[in-house]
């Protein structure tokens, strides 16, 4: 599972931006070499974001088959960097989008105790808030377990 | 992304049985190389499971990295048939697994005017049932455009 190059980067990125919902929603953690990994303003589930910064997405099947592959492998680091950090019962990974149009994964860690659980976690429970310590904890782990770095303003 | 062999879809099924709540809720539309196509007893949404039929599996990175691939291909394959039957306005594809521990993976087509719409289908509406002929015509249309045929008893 191939990154993409800089060339390549940096052309995918010069017309795309997060959706203003998402950005609103999440604080970012970095990027991979497609997706910005986003985590979600909600501390009732360690719950990450991808999203591919690639424009005019809104289906995994409006990437092409390599870009695709490319995503599955950054949603499986995602997945296993989680399970290593939280020690969770179970991954739930999910592409909706039916409320935001530009296509973006859900990669969450459920816990048997967790507040929507057997439930899925959308509109099961209010968003609880961060600690922002406890949050900028978290957000240095998960770039340690995903080997990225803080975007730069 | 290349199917299984023979051999290994024969290896891989001699000790796989589908979970039967997964059985209970759905219809069997017939087998890709990996997976499984169910139809969900659900007339509210065009919704399939995809069950790689492998035993052992919880989550997607239990799977081998080119399984991975291979389950991505065939949930690709099974979004685009379903979007091209259904004309619908969004896909959901999802891996939850709170309540069936047996990896599955939803690939649900849904429209704007649905029993959901635009939240999450689970829990969001009480099922309804299919017209038999319906669902049979509906599974005939979806096997024509997977290329699989309805499983031998």
């Amino acid at each position: 599972m191939a990154g993409s190059s800089p060339a390549m980067t940096r052309m995918m990125e010069s017309t795309w931006t997060l959706h203003p919902q998402l950005a609103l929603d999440t604080a970012p953690a970095g990027d991979l070499p497609l997706a910005r990994v986003l985590l979600a303003n909600d501390a009732n589930y360690p719950w990450l974001i991808l999203v591919p910064r690639k424009p005019g997405l809104v289906e995994l099947i409006d990437l092409e088959e390599n870009e695709q592959v490319q995503l599955l492998g950054e949603i499986a680091n995602a997945a296993r960097a989680l399970k290593n950090i939280t020690k969770c019962d179970k991954l739930n990974i999910a592409a909706l989008g039916n409320q935001v149009p530009q296509l973006h994964v859900h990669v969450i860690a459920r816990r048997r105790h967790d507040a929507a659980w057997p439930k899925p976690v959308w509109g099961a429970a209010a968003a609880s808030s961060y600690d922002p310590v406890a949050r900028e904890r978290f957000l240095t782990t998960l770039r340690s377990g995903l080997q990225i770095q803080a975007l730069r303003d």
